[in-house]
């Protein structure tokens, strides 16, 4: 086994000032969103994981109960912004051109454009990307990371710093696991191993299979302060 | 529709010198597979889009017949590395550790750990991520982007620079198309709209459905130079 170390990044002199920065604004979203006793997931996936599916379906079983609000980025188009809103769910997108992370002032500037009087779940889904936002604290109550059977059982082990900073992974697609030749238990060892610290849970958003024990856990998040 | 822009990244004064030493770097790395006339294929994807498979496929079909060799690109382990490599077939993995795609300057190292006498396919395996490698010229013969079915019919219109940049873009896992309720027409369409400069190729590693004009593209370009 030849090891190749990467290139050492010259931009790492300014990615700490920055991470301070991002830090400072994450701080003060955090004590906005425990101010208005609102819990705020960040939800952070590969493309097409199934996360604006299952707030599709998450607006419609729980939305009409509880007012939700939704922040939604992606590099280009506000088709999930369009997918996800409703008249009882007020959804922003964020455009990020080039970016391939959301980070705090991003989701500070966006809470001013929101009205969340009442709201007591804003659902923040990140850019596609198992990378890049692992570094970036949103000030989010919870943080859900996301893992679709079609992506196979091993991604906890070669995306290990997303993993390792969840609150909550869920694995989703769970309908489709036996015809893609999915192996679970060993997708579950792998999340159990790289993630002790994380909550888990298995669902399918078409299926409904699992979607109960989503649902409670939103619930538990809305209610006590210290759910994550 | 409220538009949110993204805060102006702070790093962006560092990147375009960055980049332009990546370039510097990448046109160093074309001449040498050019002087070899080997055709390196950067293989960008998201995560578990089945690029590792279809290159364990491609080594048994293809590099038994003509010399290949393989740089993977991932932030931890070197389980593809161990899944692709054969007698036949040299494979060096690249742990990144955080960083988010490879540069040119990696794969001119791992090129020094190589011996490429007689390649004629270098697949350099990018870390999985839609949106980082997409600025990243690694100096390759064709850049390859990879979009899975259980992704989505979306991804071309979400992350668009990739799709832009890309010299022939394969569709992956189409066996299961039908079982995930997956529009291969109107994912045509989207690819054909944002990447209409790329040559489509549809297939499946575990069905083998395609693959014969896959392994005509990659017999091409090691045969011309100007193939993409």
């Amino acid at each position: 086994m030849i090891a190749v170390a990467p290139r050492p990044v010259r931009s790492l002199d300014v990615r700490i000032p920055l991470l301070e920065a991002n830090d400072r604004l994450a701080a003060r979203n955090r004590a906005a969103f425990r101010q208005r006793g609102l819990a705020a997931f960040n939800l952070v996936s590969s493309p097409g994981a199934g996360t604006t599916s299952l707030l599709a379906r998450t607006r419609e079983d729980v939305g009409r109960k509880s007012r939700c609000a939704g922040i939604v980025g992606d590099l280009a188009t506000d088709r999930d912004a369009e997918r996800l809103r409703r008249p009882h769910a007020q959804v922003l997108q964020i455009e990020t051109g080039a970016a391939c992370h959301l980070d705090a002032g991003m989701v500070a500037r966006s809470l001013e454009a929101l009205d969340l009087d009442g709201v007591r779940h804003l659902f923040i889904e990140n850019v596609g990307n198992l990378v890049c936002p692992a570094a970036f604290d949103l000030g989010e109550t919870c943080r859900v990371v996301l893992l679709s059977t079609p992506e196979g059982e091993d991604k906890p082990l070669k995306y290990p710093p997303i993993f390792k900073s969840a609150d909550v992974v869920v694995l989703t697609k769970i309908d489709v696991a036996e015809v893609l030749g999915f192996d679970r238990p060993a997708a579950v060892a792998n999340i159990r191993r790289i993630a002790p610290q994380a909550r888990l849970l298995q669902l399918s958003a078409r299926s409904g299979e699992g979607l109960a024990a989503w649902y409670d856990f939103l619930r538990s998040a809305a209610l006590e302060s210290d759910a994550c």
